[in-house]
């Protein structure tokens, strides 16, 4: 899809040195062509169209057009495990060569067997710690390049395609959608930012300053008479939870305008409290209810439940009562991935 | 100053619009004009134009220009107390009214005395942990409006000017030519960012989403059916000593191009981190060497010792044998303040 919106954005730039005002570029053409019509792609458009009209009651300054998106099972697929985990995954062994004392934390005996029940039988700290321990002892810069040589060559399970394929066709337009109207786009994901924030700008067109994520701790240290970064088994910020938005309103200083989530155990404080700020807002959470083109889980509307991403009854129905955008991605999506026939 | 900048600022768009290029604009006006001629001021006009010229072997591309800035005493006076610090004493009388049983606290009664020699008495972690407590229990925004509410009408002892006049009118300048060049500029701060996010776009031209400070802790709850964020008197980041370039990598997923600083317990391990690292890079320390038009402090080259904003012998040692460039306030400003005459 990348050369798509390359092109797309090099003829709007024609288009524009031909003396065509962004306003007529955009009425010309469709922005959301992967999204059918209806009234979550409505609600999209006329929330940015009200937002970035001077004049209109709800204009926002350009420096105050902010957008957080959450990225597993809102910029790309989340199942059958978060694609971080199975970076972990893989790059356990390595780990515990270094380390074979670890083999013996039942944590780690499961990660290593890739045996996806005794992975969800363990605790959940117990995995999480285990997960931050994979993740930590190297610069960052070492593990942002273990990360991207990592995605060349690793498979998603199902459609057996490098991870950039999995992203959303449909999210993928709403980014470039929103930043060719003025719109600094963030990544806020429960996930590492020191694993998301490498590959950011490729992925999604967001550079690393825009992520926000789960955050462990550096440490400064001299060696060899040289200071170096070294990453802790320590987490400085936690993103699960309502923590996404309190990290994200603490290192920023701004509230997003637009909020994009799935997730009740991650996103549903975050898209509540920016749809009550002041001003217009706009809240929009994912529902995966298409078991063929990609995968249904809930529980809400009756969607089988889910350990990974999910999305409650209890959030189906705050957010309808909030007036958030509730995108069902069966009805509302066109294509849900750029090779999606 | 800021009437000036935009003046330059608009005059640059007219001269690209008659087709002249950016490299152009810059040879025919000097971007550093309060700077005298010398090591310092060649050696930033070489970096930028080494770091931008497409081509040369330090071409830098632009999503990669990044430029970090200390705050106190390094884009405006630090003496003879922290600015920050003026605010929590203005605002401590409002706090004690609420909580009178703080006044019990030794760390208290100094602030509320104002006796700048009884609040140097204090140890360190008290009057710590009385700052963290006196901007705590209010929402972020709310904060941010006290803060500027108190910048309106707030005076610096000296000179009597609002502080955004103590601002170094060549700090400004360097700022300005940094973003000119594509550099995204940040402000790394050892003070509070939910004090200075609020007013770093007026005195800097920064966006609060590039400040990087000290940062308690949001606190996400529901109250009357509706979210609330709350500051707590917790410390989530801590930006003093190593912490400034630790939680910079951390957060921003970047290493400055570019770091600028003034002190040893604060900027040294920064400067020194940037400077080391791969590449073309700027590490600038800022020597307060001129106690007629601002203030001399050291201890480093016999200045006088001081307890805000130290320079230390040993950081000025480091930093020359490093090739940072070692600004003398002295003899490379030719205006500090832009009401100097």
């Amino acid at each position: 899809m990348f050369p798509i919106r390359s092109v797309l954005r090099l003829a709007a730039t024609g288009l524009l040195v031909l003396g065509l005002s962004a306003a007529a570029v955009r009425a010309q053409t469709d922005p959301l062509p992967s999204w059918n019509e209806g009234s979550a792609k409505q609600a999209i458009l006329d929330f940015v169209t009200r937002t970035t009209t001077e004049g209109s009651a709800d204009f926002v300054p350009p420096e105050e057009r902010i957008a957080a998106f959450d990225q597993d099972g809102t910029l790309w697929v989340e199942h059958p495990i978060y694609t971080e985990f199975q970076f972990v995954m893989d790059r356990a062994p390595a780990l515990l060569k270094a380390h074979p004392e670890l083999a013996e934390k039942p944590a780690f005996a499961a990660i290593l067997s890739k045996d996806q029940k005794r992975i969800a039988a363990l605790d959940a700290r117990e995995l999480f710690e285990a997960l931050v321990l994979t993740l930590s002892g190297m610069t960052p810069d070492v593990l942002g390049e273990e990360v991207n040589a990592w995605l060349k060559t690793a498979r998603d399970p199902r459609w057996q395609r490098p991870y950039i394929d999995l992203t959303y066709l449909p999210m993928q337009e709403v980014l470039t959608y929103l930043r060719d109207n003025g719109y600094k786009t963030f990544v806020a994901t429960g996930g590492s930012v020191g694993v998301v924030a490498p590959y950011s700008e490729a992925f999604y067109g967001i550079p690393p300053e825009q992520v926000s994520g789960s955050a462990q701790n550096l440490k400064f240290e001299i060696a060899d008479g040289k200071p170096v970064l070294t990453r802790e088994a320590k987490l400085a910020l936690d993103n699960t939870e309502a923590g996404k938005i309190e990290n994200f309103r603490m290192v920023y200083g701004r509230t997003p305008r637009a909020q994009f989530g799935n997730s009740s155990s991650d996103d549903q404080q975050a898209l509540q409290y920016v749809k009550n700020s002041p001003g217009l807002r706009l809240s929009v959470a994912i529902l995966h209810d298409d078991a063929e083109r990609e995968y249904a889980y809930g529980p809400a509307q009756g969607l089988p439940d889910s350990p990974v991403g999910t999305f409650s009854q209890e959030m189906y129905d705050l957010g309808t009562e909030e007036g958030w955008v509730i995108v069902s991605m069966k009805n509302d999506w066109k294509k849900i991935f750029a090779f999606d026939e």
